[in-house]
């Protein structure tokens, strides 16, 4: 069984009916590495899962129950851990006072292919990021804008889509954040107004210490080197975007190298 | 049994793992007002339900199975009927395209309590609605904006909320369309930067001839009436927003006792 629920502390077979994960994305989620069945990241995502839940007034499981479970899913093996927190169960309507019980799902996935070893190539979605401060940051389950941009190509040559704010910012990736290079230092997009604060985005701010600001399209495309990061793939040099392309760099790769060695489960893909 | 679950054609006990619908708010829903088993309003939900879906790429079910489907469980009674219909099944990211059968659920629920004859009252809610042209107009799954402003209050005497865009233009309740008059001319606020085009609306538009069109706080606190509806609970008159009041007024009335003559579920309201 690769997908366990639960209501609070019970045990549940499947999705309770009225559950407002499902009726308006009332919830969080956590996307995680595993290697050996330890998530070497699992402070970092509960501490982000924790911020999210405080912004959403939502009640969280007790962690170490969670962590008990998740292990007990992983089995010692590698793959993508997936967890969502929904505010539970809740009549129709929005106001979420009747809810206080969290219905939280584990999942167990097949790890992605790894990424090119020239780098990923990149597009501009259409699609703009809404500017939405208080849930700017934030891993909640509202994803219509990333689907909706993921749906802009199918192209298997294509790696992932940049995406930007309303106001014209450059945010992101539909599942990445993104990093760029100018005049050795580097820059990642500010989250505070729309995306998301990664995980692997957070140890490359530290790793680099990388600046967070707003980001203009031409200082992307004007940039010495960029990457895109997630928790579950770690550092991705980017080669291409659109017709721009970009050779290897020797900082990211020695940012990959530094991955490779404070994160087991990254450790294989550098050589 | 007051929820059934449907994937495609096919009967399902309940909601199936890795549904889009939990994990992104992949989906879009309509909330119907019954009277002895039939949804007067119907053909003006689906088209709704058409526009969304064709919006977000979502496969619907087939209609006329929906609304026999409706009717079974409905079994004659007065009430309020949601249908939710989800991308249906898909796999961990994004990417739309493995999820092509969607997942519907049709549940009913007791009618909410009849507004107050004096007319409901009204507060002005802090968080901002996000400006996304592509989703707005939509009565898509994500609705966290929607439940972080229900959460703001929890007076019982407080009956709605009005939300602004983060431009600062009034868009409606958190749950409900708003109209003001203004010198014989009724108005409500264009949804085409956010907000939902209500069914309920839709009706009041073709029946006061009304304008959609961007609308400032002042304009609403210089109304000489103001009405918000839904579909649920037909016009509700507004008798206070903070500290204004209105007292009845004679075209708020005249259009209730209109909607009781064409929606037999409000007939029983009207004196």
């Amino acid at each position: 069984m690769s997908v366990r629920h639960f209501l609070g502390g019970d045990a549940l077979p499947h999705t309770p009916d009225h559950d407002r994960g499902l009726a308006y994305g009332d919830g969080v989620f956590e996307t995680m590495r595993a290697h050996g069945g330890v998530v070497h990241w699992w402070p970092a995502h509960w501490r982000r899962l924790e911020r999210g839940a405080s912004a959403l007034a939502l009640t969280l499981p007790q962690q170490a129950r969670v962590q008990r479970e998740a292990e007990a899913l992983l089995d010692g093996a590698d793959g993508v851990l997936k967890l969502v927190v929904t505010r539970g169960v809740g009549g129709r309507g929005y106001a979420p006072f009747d809810a206080s019980t969290p219905h939280w799902i584990l999942s167990r996935h097949a790890l992605p292919p790894s990424p090119p070893s020239e780098g990923v190539s990149l597009r501009w979605c259409d699609l703009r990021l809404a500017v939405q401060p208080a849930l700017a940051g934030i891993k909640h389950c509202n994803r219509l804008e990333q689907v909706l941009a993921r749906a802009e190509w199918r192209d298997a040559a294509i790696h992932e889509g940049l995406m930007r704010s309303t106001e014209g910012d450059v945010v992101g990736a539909t599942a990445a954040n993104l990093f760029v290079l100018h005049d050795g230092r580097w820059t990642t997009p500010a989250v505070d107004r729309c995306g998301i604060a990664g995980v692997c985005r957070e140890w490359a701010i530290d790793a680099l210490q990388a600046r967070q600001a707003r980001l203009a399209v031409t200082e992307v495309e004007a940039a010495e080197a960029v990457f895109l990061c997630n928790a579950v793939r770690g550092i991705l040099p980017v080669a291409r975007l659109g017709a721009r392309q970009w050779r290897p760099h020797p900082q990211v790769a020695q940012l990959r190298r530094r991955l490779a060695a404070e994160h087991p489960a990254f450790a294989t893909e550098v050589a």
